[in-house]
């Protein structure tokens, strides 16, 4: 069998890691890829074709794993010479996974739950031939949704919609109970019932969308413009909130 | 030492049941008491004195259990025969707390985590006075917060704000998830950063709120009303949520 990667950062670097064995061929090309991809590869030490389109020909499973705005691109240019299964692992919306579907025969609709250099990331696939993914198992845990393409992409959506109005809250909380100065208090009382790892946590959320609440904004805009007719009033909450 | 008991619920028997030792008499009275609290009393067989009056003047503390509606009413007509510690155990507002303070000469704000029947309620209680019941960590665990009357209250009103707005959040993601189809999609991936007891928790929270909806938006709105000049987005919506 041969897997080829589109695209050799950090995502295709640990999957490679975590899959290579003796029975898989593992291949990609540095064809107008970064310095930094350039020095995965080399570190890896995967063979090199000399196209992207050659990867895409001799593989029986691509992978993509590049950017949310680069997905499409990839998927149009390089889609229709794959003849083996085209697993997307981009973080892409639904609209964006049906788009890809039309440029490729045997999309898989994929996403990496979990940071992918953790003990335990989980590789989640939809899509018919995602049946076809699950001998990864071997490797990293893989799991089915459906046969549906662009269930994986809805699901992490509504995962992000969650997540993301969680910090929102979070962050309100965390504001109340510190303009009343009793903000390790709240957290001491939280870990009652929340578990030790609360503050932690609840720390870690509030930083992450803190330094990056341009971007967690946009992401929460194009979650209510993808479900608009489910009217999410706490995700428009937590949007507002962001934007403060 | 003598510990007084001014009604006799659920909390004051499970209070009773956990700190009693030979060192402590326990008294209470039956005088108005409703059938249930004879019962309780009754079984657990602590000292009975004929009026709440002398429950209150007899005792180094006075624990007040009642409800939230009772509990100014308690303090006002028996608080002033209090000269030991009077503590408030009522699921009672900072304004209620303050009002209460204003009655009582050595009043204690306390309030109880978790499930008194539970393996490990904990008891969180602040005010001048609070260090005296520093001794009850023999028995249940109690942590005093501050000098402060009414931070206790203010604490666990910062906690019900935000455990309600989560429960909001959780019902509208279960209701999009559900939209399509991925309901227990949903629970598993979320369970994998969010732990294995995610689903159960979340399913018991969501289930709690709609049980009980036009309560919880009444406290929704207690706490949008209490912290107005914080202006709560998240806790707004939640409400808006609730009313739908």
């Amino acid at each position: 069998m041969i897997i080829g990667f589109i695209g050799f950062g950090k995502v295709s670097k640990n999957l490679f890691d975590l899959i290579k064995s003796d029975d898989i061929r593992f291949v990609t090309s540095l064809e107008n890829r970064s310095d930094k991809t350039v020095e995965n590869v080399r570190q890896c030490g995967i063979e090199i074709l000399d196209t992207v389109r050659s990867v895409a020909e001799n593989s029986d499973i691509v992978i993509s794993a590049n950017s949310p705005k680069s997905a499409l691109d990839v998927a149009k240019e390089y889609g229709k010479y794959a003849e083996g299964i085209y697993l997307d692992l981009n973080n892409i919306s639904p609209d964006t996974t049906m788009e890809i579907s039309r440029h490729v025969n045997n999309l898989v609709d994929g996403a990496i739950i979990g940071k992918i250099d953790s003990d335990n990331p989980v590789i989640y696939v939809s899509g018919e031939k995602a049946d076809e993914l699950l001998f990864l198992n071997e490797f990293i845990e893989t799991k089915k949704i459906s046969d549906r393409i662009g269930d994986v992409a809805l699901l992490k959506l509504i995962r992000s919609s969650y997540t993301k109005t969680l910090s929102a809250i979070l962050i309100e909380s965390v504001e109340l109970a510190r303009s009343y100065d009793l903000e390790n208090e709240f957290f001491d009382i939280m870990a009652l019932t929340e578990g030790d790892e609360f503050k932690e946590k609840s720390l870690s959320r509030i930083r992450n969308t803190l330094s990056s609440s341009k971007r967690k904004a946009e992401e929460l805009e194009e979650i209510i413009d993808y479900f608009d007719k489910n009217d999410l009033v706490m995700v428009k909450a937590a949007l507002e909130k962001l934007n403060r």
